[in-house]
């Protein structure tokens, strides 16, 4: 049974964000994002795959179709496919994510 | 934009674990499972679809493969695709889980 523990996952680094991924499938990707304070995934889009994003701690801003909205723990948000999206950190601590994608960007 | 507050989606029955549905789309489920102590889902498995469970809250027995295994808040697993696979709540306490499915069931 292929388990991960989410905390045991974690990575963070002074130069970027951090994508640990959890679990990869030919249907989904299940990963980590790890941003410390001001760091971001800049906004893209992808035509075929939809995503979502649920802040497990911290706060993130997060950008999806030209809208901004702050999240905190526990609060989640759908990226429509062929919708701009991505995420910052706009808070003074420590900022996770979990990120679903489905199906996984070719 | 899309957003769902976790808590404030929980639902909880005497009855049956109840699943709330966070986001739906043609190509993947996004669902909080809300189990009251004792409550579970049924072990069952779809040919053509990958599942994630995350326990937030509580303790979780899930069960893929045939391998049963207790989950913790803050851990996750993989049920592949034709595997069996389900979930009780093992624990005193009510347990939530995120659970993502891709691609929906047909």
């Amino acid at each position: 049974m292929e388990t991960r523990d989410l905390q045991a996952s974690e990575r963070f680094a002074p130069d970027k964000m951090q994508k640990c991924s959890l679990f990869q499938t030919q249907r989904l990707w299940c990963d980590l994002y790890c941003l410390e304070p001001g760091q971001a995934q800049k906004v893209h889009s992808h035509a075929g795959s939809d995503k979502v994003y649920l802040v497990l701690d911290g706060r993130a801003a997060v950008t999806v179709g030209g809208e901004e909205r702050e999240l905190a723990a526990g609060q989640a948000v759908l990226a429509p496919a062929g919708q701009p999206h991505g995420v910052r950190n706009s808070s003074e601590a420590r900022t996770t994510l979990l990120v679903m994608t489905a199906p996984p960007i070719s």
